[in-house]
């Protein structure tokens, strides 16, 4: 029996990559257009290759610093010896999962362009069908991991559940840390990019975007890949495998205290709705297509069919599931499953409210462009703030439900770990659509790739019109991207809390005085809790503080290039001369691998460096308190972003003066607050709490011995 | 003997009233200048009084439905009969500490200006007396306020020490209430006027700041009064009541564990604390004088004297204050106010290195306006995200020290609540220093008048110097203030919560399986907890939203309106027509009394609609949530405005282009910005997450009997 399980797991992770392999082959089978075409393509290609070797060849000294510290402290017991592999495969796959996105959309960025001189349907397919081939890498690589593993742990090694949960949750650290790297590398690297050919292209000399002439183009479009691209594919990795091993964690805990139902099926259940999730986001990506001419609201039906026909398919399909698996005593954490996949689109549509130009916040920000930029600054720091409520509000009750309807009827010591298993699988089931709520998201840098290169290559204006159509829509599905990633985060850190006090309770040993004394101190009013919590929430502020400056000082450092080039190659302003392009794409390599590196330290050093210093329960205050400040700071960052994109791409759509007037100046300057905003920062925070827990508890034991407070108590 | 405490607070109280009374004398003695200057004076003092009339008509409903509904629930035994009288008592004060700071500082600004004619020197006494004014009297009629009823519930009615500080915390809401109304109110009304005049009158017309042209420059001056003097001195008397009272509160529940110690001592301490900290605070104001052409630093260095001379002895007096009425067992309690003492004075220079031109951050802040407006936004903001690092590391040790040192030698239990006590101490010990740092703090705005009144009646340039060099040491002053404020708070906040929860033990009665239950409940990873957690940490972003649309809304009017002015009235700009600057007074009141009703609101219903909802838990989480999110959200928001406002100022100075370039131009961006971050939001953030205490612990009674999920897990 335990053996099916793995056996559909695998053959889940298998049909996702067999489907993004035949996808892919699709897409390379389009004409990649021109010559012209070609080798803007071929620029863009190398400069991202160079980009990702580099910094690989940066994170592999920081990955092998990790093994060797984790392999002394296996030596010393502190940690099994399985973690230190763990911890390298994870961050393998999160880093492949990355690399493979970048390939496709690297190859299907110019098939895109030559796709829209047929039609805007031809260009949505191809585009959208290497969005796919990006999504179902990176939920078969993680499913794929995660199976085999689980297969190694138990069926090879014959560890108790436990014991895996414990092993496979150090593999979700390496995947977070890779992440934290692609994300604030690759983040940093666009936004100083695009930062830098705006400032100077656009508001300096006055030239429109992508135009050839500015010699920081093909660095920005270098960056949607390995930002937007890259960066977002390692993110998600680890979003989803860190919600799965976190709900594997918690269903053992459930199980030992809830002797009907075994430790193996309790872990399995996450695995499944996965692949379910696999099979019904494929079958959703069928459904994506539109017709010639389809306006914005029927091309975005199109996509919203395809994840809304995934939604509904697994909501059915989990139903039975987990009954089958979990039988008729804990039937209602299928209602935790629902709750997480219903939030995800709620929160979905609640980001779409405040980022999109059809609603009133953001077409009230753009009015605000009136009187000038302070007040459209003012504007969209205070829409993003106010856009905080809705999800919270849609997390509180999810939390609520997922936490309280399964227990309902349940004793309360086994009530409180099947609600957290629960929340856990709350997580599970929103991201169980990944597969394609991916796609319609890795489909807009694409889509915003193919537009650069038809106005490099001087393709005709409506090829340029639709693949702006693409484009903006591409900014819609990814606000709508980012709410769902904001989402699952927290419900996963939340779980990953709890997979740490059973880590403790594993440490301490259940019963003893310790771990009692462990237990009542995690009152909210206990100091040492208190102090966690400030120190906790005070990190994402941090943390975004330093990736803003980071972008800060990369954008000044392409501005002086790019001005330098203007002045310096002769006839470049006419068009005879051309722009240096390789010196922008390496100047952003280098600042951007330079600007990765501290943040991922912070993020690594602190939690180990509070827990020396509070003990295990300013660990757990800490963790909470970044949770709750990350998961405001991302959505307000994020969301304010959003909507100084939207208030100008809505200025620019006619009104308020249009294109050119002061007030499009003003939403300009939004916008690029906006962007270190939206695709830096606030992205970077999702990875920053899980990344805390998962170190917090690969460093447990350390911490539960040798604490400062835990000394001086003695 | 516990007559003799009520005493000599009585006494320390009638001292800093009588300070005041004879201070402003010496005030009022000084010449008032011109007739031109009369006049202008007049109309600023005439528009400042019929805004405050006019705020006081709409509190005073707000006042008597509450009066209302607490009085039904006394009716219905949810709460004692002298609640309703004590909340109002509190609003009165606060509200009469905000009135008489008002009438000082209107009638100071005209003779400061004059005195500035005779040298730099004299104007600082006149502007600093006014600022002693309002400082003394608020340490006063608090002290006052504080004694009356302590004299009237001890000696009068003989309640026990519980049922005392039940009342008075109820008078802390009042307080905070009608603090919360002068903040946001007042902090509209000035930041609508100064951005609507700087839009309009410096960016569009390039006229200078306080040009007798500008129609909005009378209510610029009229805000600084209303804002920054009025709506300070209520919230820091709110402030500074607050932070007594909870430590009364702490005190009698660690004297009822620990019998050693009669509860009335224990209250007495912190109304000790306060008035040897008047009499320090006296002696500090005769140390500020200044010598005729003093440089910026020795302005400061006199200011600094003052109140580092009051930390000073405070610090050597508490020492044989706490040995004798605590006795030798928990002397060191000591260390708890000496944390607090210290705290507050590390935050304040904290601050001051984020926020002053001398330092890095804002000087490298000054070099991003090279960029463009878009760097210089961005650079402001991580200015302030980074900014809250140290702030929370200080308060972080605080908390630890004030809570865990007393607590040395001492069993569990008793431990624990003495502890507790100690962070209430450490925000009274933080606060002692009011009476003198209020004053360096309020005398900011009187000067900036002075530097409006010396412009519009065109005295000659070297006053205006002169004004000007006591405005920008005032920008310094302010800062401190704000960081000084900020850390009470959270402190203050911290206690209240502790209050809160032996408001819940007495409610339930200790050792009840209900307060026991309650207590094992109040576990972080309690979801009910978790979700408080939640939703009280968003509400300082939401707050900061709210009170920024304000801004936003008000400023627009204003802007319309300047700018109707400039093209109907006939000659305006020549100098030759008149302005009318009665209408824009009366649109920014008009518009800040509308604006600051749902802030309030919202703060007053929230915590009783969590807790009708999640039960006292979640009203736990709830608070903590706010005090740790508050905290961040206001430290970052004052000081990226503190920065910004002295980056402008820096490049004003001369450098990266001076006042006029395109770098400047970027800077005044910046300053508009932080305008509403850091007299607006920021503030009042301070005020909320008391208010939010404060009403949940007035509202408990309803909680603990008729919560959702209390019947839901019944």
């Amino acid at each position: 029996m335990d053996k099916i399980l793995v056996i559909l797991t695998f053959a889940a992770a298998a049909l996702a990559l067999l489907f993004a392999f035949i996808t892919s082959r699709r897409v390379l089978g389009f004409s990649e257009g021109t010559d012209k075409m070609k080798k803007i393509s071929g620029s863009i290609r190398q400069g991202a290759n160079a980009y990702l070797k580099r910094q690989y060849k940066v994170v592999i000294i920081f990955f092998a610093v990790m093994f060797v510290i984790l392999s002394v402290m296996a030596v010393f017991k502190l940690l099994t010896p399985y973690v230190p592999f763990a911890f390298i495969t994870g961050g393998f796959f999160s880093a492949l999962s990355g690399f493979i996105g970048m390939k496709i959309a690297t190859a299907a960025n110019t098939r895109t362009a030559n796709a829209c001189q047929e039609g805007l349907n031809r260009g949505l397919r191809v585009a959208f069908s290497a969005g796919s081939v990006m999504g179902f890498t990176v939920v078969g690589l993680g499913l794929l991991d995660i199976s085999v593993w689980f297969f190694l742990l138990k069926f090879i090694f014959k560890l108790e559940p436990e014991a895996i949960t414990s092993a496979m949750l150090t593999f979700g650290m390496g995947a977070s840390s890779m992440a934290l790297f692609a994300r604030v590398g690759g983040g940093v690297f666009t936004k100083a990019a695009d930062v830098g050919a705006d400032l100077v292209g656009k508001v300096e000399a006055g030239i429109p975007e992508d135009d050839p002439r500015n010699p920081a183009v093909i660095a920005d479009n270098v960056g949607d890949n390995v930002g937007d691209v890259a960066g977002m594919g390692a993110d998600l990795y680890e979003s989803y495998v860190g919600s799965i091993i976190s709900a594997c964690a918690l269903g053992v805990v459930a199980a030992s205290n809830f002797n009907k139902v075994n430790g193996i099926k309790a872990m399995a259940l996450p695995l499944l709705i996965a692949a379910v999730g696999i099979v019904a986001s494929i079958l959703g990506t069928f459904l994506v297509r539109t017709k010639e001419g389809a306006t914005q609201k029927q091309l975005l039906g199109s996509l919203s069919r395809g994840t809304n026909f995934s939604a509904i398919l697994i909501a059915i399909a989990a139903f039975p599931l987990v009954y089958f698996v979990l039988g008729s005593e804990l039937w209602l954490l299928y209602f935790s499953i629902l709750a997480g996949l219903v939030a995800g689109v709620l929160i979905g549509q609640a980001t779409e409210y405040f980022t999109s130009d059809s609603y009133k916040p953001t077409r009230n920000l753009a009015a605000t462009s009136e009187t000038g930029t302070a007040t459209i600054i003012i504007g969209g720091l205070s829409v993003g703030m106010l856009s905080t409520l809705l999800p919270i509000i849609i997390i509180a009750v999810a939390i609520l439900v997922a936490y309280f309807v399964p227990a309902i009827g349940l004793e309360e010591k086994i009530a409180s770990s099947v609600g957290l298993y629960g929340i856990a699988l709350a997580a599970v089931g929103m991201l169980s659509t990944l597969g394609i709520t991916l796609a319609t998201d890795a489909y807009g840098p694409v889509a915003d790739n193919a537009g650069g290169i038809a106005e490099m290559a001087g393709l005709p204006k409506e090829v340029r019109q639709r693949t702006d159509a693409l484009d903006s829509l591409g900014n819609t599905t990814a606000a709508t991207g980012k709410g769902f990633a904001i989402g699952s985060a927290a419900l996963t850190a939340l779980a990953l809390i709890a997979s740490y006090i059973s880590e403790i309770k594993a440490l301490l040993g259940e019963g003893t005085e310790a771990f009692d004394k462990f237990i009542s101190d995690l009152s909210i009013t206990n100091p040492t809790v208190l102090v966690g919590l400030f120190v906790g929430a005070c990190l994402p502020f941090v943390f975004a503080a330093l990736t803003m400056n980071s972008v800060g000082r990369a954008a000044q450092s392409v501005v002086k290039e790019v001005r330098r080039q203007f002045k310096q190659i002769p006839g470049l302003m006419e068009g005879k001369g051309e722009a240096d392009y390789a010196s922008c794409v390496d100047l952003c390599t280098r600042a951007s691998l330079k600007e990765m590196i501290l943040p991922t330290v912070v993020a690594v050093v602190v939690p180990v460096v509070v827990g020396m210093i509070l003990g295990c329960t300013g660990v757990v205050g800490m963790l909470a308190g970044a949770t709750v400040s990350g998961f405001l700071m991302a959505v307000f960052m994020s969301n304010s972003g959003g909507a100084w994109d939207n208030a100008k791409k809505y200025i620019e759509s006619g009104v308020h003066g249009g294109k050119g007037s002061d007030n499009h100046k003003a939403a300009v300057v939004g916008d690029t607050v906006g962007d270190p905003f939206k695709d830096t920062s606030g992205p970077a925070i999702n990875i920053l709490i899980k990344l805390l827990s998962m170190v917090s508890i690969v460093f447990a034991a350390l911490v539960a011995n040798y604490s400062l407070i835990g000394m001086l108590m003695k």
